[in-house]
């Protein structure tokens, strides 16, 4: 059996979930006016506020239990360490390690990070010249995945500080996305970097092909190495492929996508806002590592946000976690951290080979706050499922529209965990001046069940230094969920399958036992032999 | 007891899901070769397959006697018909009359599509000049929710066809939005529509707000109206704003936010693609009008598509929906679908007034098809969750990469049903040259279970008439939903609730029964009163 099913904890939040489903969150908080004292905590200029989540002392009580029954400081001290957790295959996991001042592996980073600084500066300093001497002004990263989504998003949470080359990311093999993204790029001002730690991603390889055949269509063949660079731990075969030597950024074996943000994969990120700005983000990263791993478990913020995820998403099984942050700049954080919890944390299959019965990760999900107010939002006031949310809502200097932007956060969060009775719906009717016919008629329409459970984030204004901090505050909230379940939230063999799947498809070898339904779309889109390749 | 429940054909779908669910796809179609023919659709060149969803024929009959029971061709007709189908707020939804050559208020959508027409080919034409005599080049949306989604992800997966001025669209009222959007922008040479239906959103008018005072600083508060247009039902409301009374293109009460894509909304993408261009998608979504109300239940490509979306979030009760677009044209559409099905079936009030027993709309979620494989699609293979999704796959012009596109989509569904069992890992592993100890050490993590359920629309080449299809096509398969949940699709209350309280924390009026949470966060943020305004 696996391990957290051992715990004398677990039976015992099982039941506790069946005991507080009967339980309004309204009724919590009229219970225990020190509810938020409670249920918060904070860490430097951060906020963790859990009390609109549905637990009571109790369950907190038990979830620290079974951080001591399945010894997660343990877990800690051996991702921090460097100790193989990637057990399935026996790597370590050191992202860690990519924003330590010393430590694993200190000389790699330190290499990595020299090499990295090197060109940034180069193409910073528009001293990096293409094949006619003419200045590198646009940097087009060609990725997909960990090799896309961390510097996007990153590149995207910080535009405010953007001030080097024009940044844009292309991760889609449809020709569209490399069209669209080479609309106002002249092949002589234009850079790519093709990045991909096997150098064998098909849609990064494909995308790579149409750019050096862009480039050499303007430039030549031989100048189109002077366009090129690459972010890989193959460096071999990009330089088969034609980057040459010396722009082949090495990505160490230990890296994971997912985890890459920190390492030369953020090379267009690094060009957008300069070596001394993504040192503040490694900076802040460390910040948050120094947090997690020295801090009680009870005021540590990743601890905490993790267990009442687990709470959410393992306990009570709910389906679904939506990130709402409250800002402009993060609005794909969401998509972000699906890769980064559903890659990590999808899993079935716990360390002692048996089935997780706990369910695992959730479907995360979310986008722009406020803008969401106006789309899904109705359905969190009166659909019919439970749905936790995480509202991240920064610090940002007083301004009147920022304000109006965090107190939109904070009414929500209220108003979705409060809800509004059919009485009180009757009462605001008659307000209203309806006729109570009408009023009776339309209360249940108004009424709204509340009780839909939420954290909110407060987070310092958002600097290189805090966004450093809030992604390695959720890939340590990961972890501790992954190690509370028993699996691993560092391999990815599910999408192994689908790429296998791809490769026998686009051979034109149909398996004899193809199910009907993807021969009949193969013959519906009347996908050819030759084409087949 | 709401009328579904009143069906015999409920129950037996009930006691069918539980049957059901001890099935594996991959077994429905070991016995069924012909499963594909059955459980398939054609209508012109889009293809709607269901087969691998998790249904018999028994489960098909029974949705179809509920249809009947239900009398959903009633339902059509009076949606058609312009009938008072939102009951609550005793209207009509008239969707359908905004892209018809004739009926119901034929007059009002002639005098908006001549207005609209009027504006655009003025600034398409480069005759719109601003105060100070200069071509309106940029045109920036103002507008949130319906007033965002529709035109921007249309303006989006039009971009080969945009010929016009630049088109941005400002949703959220975080400066950060605006200033971003103003970055490559001229005061002299740009254009604002504020577009809102009751003309006091409070995000849109704080940054029209913004917008004015940009262009006053620049061009003298004289010259403001001539780089403003509103798009409203309240232009008397505009006009107080400053805008002039001939540029508030009208917005009929009976177009609701989220169907309003086809009304004077889409001024900024009708400019981007031109007036003949958004002919052709009110065409295309009036071809989609003409098969739903036409063509017979079984056949009916929306009615098939809602009543399978149906089974699995009201009958099995499955949480979640992906929408993966394998284009990246359509990258948005999932945002689109999250509020056009959200906010539409997130409700839980039934016509009888009595709450749905039947779980009502799921979360939709999603992304850029074949990008996902390399972030969220790891847990569709291997997570603890059934997780149905949507693949959309255009047929686009033959070239090898819209063919991986495409095989990548295929691949995924087969992938995605089949599974791979742990014999199959093992042998997998085995032929790759494992140790025993090893293989079997593996094969548990290496396995996935499939099982999980998918619908395939291949759809035609993209272009305005067919994306007016596909946007009307998922239009009623919603009000398919709606009408066999027995719930309005076409209000909005819950939102409203949310408003209410942001109105009451903004005054600084925290009412006396604020929850502990709510007060502490408020505290946190140090909102003073005089910011509280």
């Amino acid at each position: 059996m696996n391990l957290l099913m051992q715990t004398s904890a677990w039976p015992a939040l099982r039941s506790k979930a069946i005991q507080l489903s009967r339980v309004h969150l309204r009724n919590f908080f009229e219970q225990d006016p020190e509810r938020f004292a409670r249920f918060s905590l904070r860490y430097g200029d951060w906020l963790l506020d859990y009390s609109k989540q549905r637990v009571d002392g109790e369950t907190m009580t038990l979830l620290m239990e079974l951080v001591q029954a399945l010894d997660l400081p343990r877990g800690i001290r051996a991702l921090a360490a460097g100790d193989q957790i990637n057990f399935t295959e026996r790597r370590a996991a050191l992202h860690m390690a990519l924003r330590a001042r010393e430590g694993v592996h200190a000389d790699v980073v330190r290499d990595c990070l020299g090499a990295l600084e090197h060109w940034v500066t180069l193409i910073r300093n528009r001293e990096l010249l293409g094949a006619t001497g003419q200045t590198i002004t646009h940097i087009i990263n060609l990725g997909v995945g960990g090799s896309d989504l961390g510097p996007r998003i990153a590149t995207e949470a910080l535009a405010p500080q953007c001030n080097g080359p024009v940044v844009k990311f292309v991760a889609n093999l449809d020709p569209a996305a490399l069209n669209l993204a080479l609309r106002d790029c002249k092949p002589a001002h234009t850079a790519f970097v093709v990045s991909s730690k096997s150098f064998s991603t098909q849609e990064t390889l494909t995308n790579a092909q149409a750019a050096k055949k862009w480039l050499a269509d303007a430039l030549g063949s031989a100048g189109v190495g002077r366009h090129l660079f690459a972010v890989t731990n193959r460096p071999a075969a990009a330089q088969e492929f034609g980057v040459p030597a010396e722009r082949c950024l090495f990505l160490p074996e230990w890296v994971g996508g997912r985890y890459s943000v920190w390492s030369s994969i953020s090379l267009p990120l690094a060009c957008a806002i300069g070596m001394q700005a993504f040192g503040e983000m490694l900076a802040g990263a460390r910040d948050m590592d120094e947090h997690f791993t020295s801090a009680p478990m009870s005021t540590n913020l990743p601890v905490m946000l993790g267990l009442t995820d687990f709470w959410n998403a393992s306990g009570m099984g709910l389906e679904t976690l939506a990130v709402l942050p409250y800002s402009h700049l993060l609005r794909d954080l969401p998509a972000y951290l699906q890769q980064l919890e559903m890659e990590s944390n999808g899993k079935r299959c716990t360390s002692t080979g048996e089935l997780s019965r706990a369910p695992t990760a959730p479907v995360v999900w979310g986008g722009s706050g406020i803008v969401g107010q106006h789309a899904y939002h109705q359905q969190l006031y009166q659909g019919t499922r439970m749905m936790p949310m995480h509202f991240i809502v920064p610090r940002q200097a007083a301004d009147e529209r920022t304000r109006l932007l965090q107190l939109n956060a904070l009414a929500q969060s209220a108003a979705l965990m409060r809800g509004k009775t059919r009485d009180e719906a009757m009462d605001e009717l008659r307000r209203n001046g309806l006729p109570e016919p009408e009023a009776q008629r339309l209360a249940p329409h108004v009424a709204c069940p509340g009780n839909q459970p939420s954290t909110t984030l407060l987070m310092p204004d958002l600097t290189p230094r805090t966004l450093g901090q809030l992604l390695a505050l959720y890939e340590h909230k990961v972890f501790v969920q992954g190690w509370l379940l028993g699996i691993n939230s560092f391999d990815q063999y599910g999408v192994e399958y689908g790429k296998q799947m791809a490769r026998s498809l686009a051979a034109g070898r149909l398996p004899a036992d193809t199910d009907s339904s993807t021969r009949g779309l193969f013959d519906a889109l009347e996908i050819t032999p030759d084409l087949r390749r």
